[in-house]
């Protein structure tokens, strides 16, 4: 089967870090090109880190455009250097390649991609969603182009974790995220709901720690910051497996299993919600019933956890 | 033990009658005093059918006042029929009582018995919350002389009713509700939550109807219209008990285990989450952990289920 081609972005970040090698080790899929977003890090910065990372993997091919500095309606908030470290992996400084981005903006590639794939082309979106909407705003045609957009992002029926209802990704530029919900193309939205239930233990950086890989290594050194956060949240070191869970849900390996199409809107006032996704789930009870018209899935629950597979995946790993 | 004052408000409505009967059937409270307000059905014609289902059980001695016609933001919506009946209790005529209401406005009632009874009264709370908030605007003292405020209201991890997450009674007045929850009194905020999971079954409504009270017999026949309604929600004829949960909560009959005390902000602004109650909930994961300086305790599980407390309290009613 040739593997399918794959259009990234990613603020890289910890968790896209993961997501990263995981897509790199990944032979259902072909990485055609990586565009960075300020998120967890400034756009520039999150591309250093893609491109060092890739390098690291022997993937030097893949190019990687610097997308946008900035959301939709305002300056970067800045980054979460108590998350992500100060320089977006965790301040592990990997060894850095010669290589640089591309000419071309994260926006202009996806567009490109598009059409050089048409119907073909897998989005995987782990970071703000500014570089889609702008996508959008270049060439509307892109949404029948793309065979599928998978986000990382939002909270159905949990609370946010960067507000009380706010996701990061989607609190850091919800005008970005209203278009890419609104536009028409088919969107998969992998929110907090499953992301927070699927793990990595203690046990399994030690592992990667262990490996042979040099890749794995620095993944293992990078992820120690990213535990001692999750202290908070689970009350032992280990983490949240956000960004690998939407990269493997669009890869196949993990599959939802409960993820019904339902009309999402994404809040982008000035109130108390913003940068909510309100996802109708009215009448569902537990169930999974498409809504006519909706072109949104919320994935609400999967077949099994992400952790084992993702583990085996980059021990499997031979860059 | 004397019986608690409590003031009740209610816009009666299906459930706000069995929440009625409830309390006039619970020996733990005295009705010190009922005020209406638009909501199921418009804050006139809940008073009548209070005034009427008062008479039946033969409690003329408890004073009924009218509230606010209208939201404090714009004017009343209309009820809902198909849920309530144009009459607001399932289009069955209740024999007529000739008594009238007070001359006091509802909120004018509540201001009177917080200083009857300071430090003593119960406010529950079943409807929009337009009375309690224009209450707090003529007496703000108030807040420090009720005891506790209990509101049915709200949806804190599960959909709305009315919208993707506004829940009717909010919904109806999110300007009001903002400024209740925002009180310097103790709320305590029983949402759709716990609600929709305390249930009638045609069983129980089989067994009110056969009962030897003229009272059960006409929330049996209230009841049918309303279970043809929640049909949609739950696959047949039932109901959910919404009003009457939050009554027997401030009775004490039905005990909260688990409601963290949490910031709760109520969304009145114009976008797609207007009267939405925003409740902190971030890194609760399944505890109860009261978040300092908050005011508003958000029930989101209960010790045992309503339905059959319910039901023997009414049967064990003699009026």
């Amino acid at each position: 089967m040739t593997p399918r081609p794959v259009y990234f972005d990613c603020d890289t970040g910890i968790d896209d870090a993961l997501a990263l090698v995981y897509l790199m080790a990944s032979p259902e899929i072909t990485l055609a090109g990586i565009g960075t977003v300020s998120g967890n890090i400034d756009a520039a910065r999150a591309a250093v880190n893609t491109l060092d990372l890739l390098a690291l993997g022997g993937l030097d091919e893949v190019p990687v455009a610097v997308g946008a500095m900035d959301p939709l309606a305002g300056p970067f908030s800045g980054g979460v250097p108590h998350i992500h470290g100060h320089n977006g992996v965790g301040d592990v400084e990997l060894p850095h390649t010669a290589r640089g981005p591309e000419q071309e903006s994260a926006a202009e590639m996806l567009v490109r991609l598009a059409h050089e794939h048409p119907g073909e082309l897998d989005v995987i979106a782990i970071g703000p969603l500014t570089n889609l909407a702008l996508a959008l705003q270049l060439d509307p045609s892109i949404a029948t182009l793309v065979r599928k957009v998978t986000v990382m992002g939002g909270a159905a029926l949990v609370p946010g974790n960067v507000s009380v209802a706010g996701e990061a990704n989607i609190w850091n530029d919800p005008e970005a995220a209203q278009i890419v919900v609104s536009a028409p193309w088919q969107v998969v939205l992998v929110p907090l709901d499953v992301t927070l239930e699927n793990t990595f233990e203690e046990a399994d950086r030690t592992a990667l720690a262990a490996s042979a890989s040099p890749l794995n290594r620095a993944l293992a050194d990078i992820l120690d910051l990213y535990f001692d956060f999750y202290v908070h949240e689970y009350g032992r070191r280990m983490c949240a497996l956000h960004d690998p869970l939407a990269a493997a849900i669009a890869v196949g390996q993990i599959t939802a299993t409960r993820a019904p199409k339902v009309p999402v809107v994404v809040d982008d006032t000035q109130g108390p919600g913003r940068g909510q996704t309100l996802c109708d789930l009215r009448g569902q009870r537990g169930g999974a019933r498409d809504v006519e018209g909706a072109n949104v899935r919320v994935v609400l629950d999967t077949d099994q956890p992400l952790g084992p597979v993702l583990l085996q995946r980059l021990l499997d790993y031979a860059g």
